[in-house]
Formats: structure tokens, sequence, C-alpha cells
């Protein structure tokens, strides 16, 4: 199912089929995007119950800055902003935190003190 | 290129290896992910063209409304939660909006009056 049905409203036919046609591929991009984002929360949801178990430190800086260095530059090559990359990388992590801060909670650790806290914006996979 | 390879540290190597392995797979799905978000932005792209070009409204609510309803189900069914697929869309029309706004200073027309735009959390494409 896509939502474009009813968008071309008293628009010139021909510009409301091509303004349906744009918005029936970012229906079918969001729903790709959207499994893909639920199978990396199965992933990251691992490492959580990985490091929780072996209470291993949540964050790891090198690992961070090498996906954020790498997500830049596949942007670059895909013509995507690589700063909105950067942005986007940081919205997905600052979920992933608050998952982990969950499983933590349930595996009965502890949350570490504040200064071994990562940062709200988020850095954990 | 994965950026998992130096994770494994001084942990048990078991457990070094199924974090690595865990890892090559959100890397996998984050370059995925970027190389849909460049199509998404394209096809809004164009988008923001058409409507500029047209003069058609920038913002569609029965449009953004089908979408933020299907993205919620489609999370559902994929056991994404429904709220984050939500705040995830409208993280990315954030962005579009500051596509479709430098779009139509480019086209020339005006902004629109202030009563008129759509509020800042996002509601185009």
């Amino acid at each position: 199912m896509t939502t474009s049905n009813t968008a071309s409203g008293d628009v010139d036919p021909a510009v409301g089929e091509e303004l349906a046609r744009l918005r029936d591929s970012i229906d079918n991009i969001d729903a790709a995007v959207v499994h893909m984002l639920a199978e990396r929360f199965k992933a990251t949801q691992q490492v959580g119950h990985l490091k929780a178990e072996h209470r291993l430190p949540p964050a790891d800086p090198a690992r961070e800055a090498r996906q954020i260095a790498r997500l830049r530059s596949l942007a670059e090559s895909a013509k995507l902003d690589p700063a909105f990359a950067e942005k986007f990388l940081n919205f997905i992590i600052a979920e992933v935190i608050r998952h982990h801060e969950s499983i933590a909670e349930d595996t009965g650790n502890s949350t570490p003190p504040a200064a071994d806290r990562p940062p709200l914006d988020g850095t954990r996979e």
C-alpha cells in the first residue's frame, strides 16, 4: 500500500501523476528503511545483551569514530550530505542508548557512574 | 569496508568475535540505509522542484497523516517501535523542509506567509 492515491487534488493531471509517481517511490523507500532499521535494532539489542552479560563498557569511542568517518564517506559517494549522514547516525544511536540502558537494568547491572556514561547525543553502536 | 576490525580488544575471543559479527551486520545495514536515504532525497528534491514550479502548497496534511499511519503500521509488523518510526519520519522530513526552502528560494518563489508554513517538526513528504 502506498499513500499517494489522493495526492493530485485539483492540480494539472500530468503534474498530479508525476507527484504521485514520486510519492510512491518515497513510500517504497520508507518501507525499505523501516525494515532495515528493525533489523539494525535486532543487532544492537544483541550487542546490548552481550555487553551487559560480559560487563563490557557501553561506549567504544574508536569504533564510533570509524562509524562516523565511514558513513560520511559512503554518503559522499551516494551524493548525500555527509553532515546529514552523521546527524542521522547520532539520531539512531540515541535510540540505541535508550535500549541499552533498559537492557542493562533488566540484566541487573547497575548504571555506571555518570562520568563513565556516554553523552546523550549517543555513541553506542 | 566495515568498521569492527579492532573491536575485540582484550575481551574473551568468542565474545569479541560475536561482537564483530554483529557490528559487521550493523555496518552493512547502515550502508544500505544511507543509500536508500540518498535515493529518498533525490525523489523529494524532484517533489520540491515540482511544487515550486507549479506553486503547489509545500505541506499536504492529509498525505502526511497517511504517511505516519502507514509507517507506524509497517513498524509494528517489523517489530520496530511505532513511536520511533514516527520520530524517524519527522527527523527526515525536517531535512526535506530545509531542502524545499532552498529550492523555493532558488526558483524565485517568495516564502509563503508564516501562517501557511508547516511547523518546523516537518510535514513535507
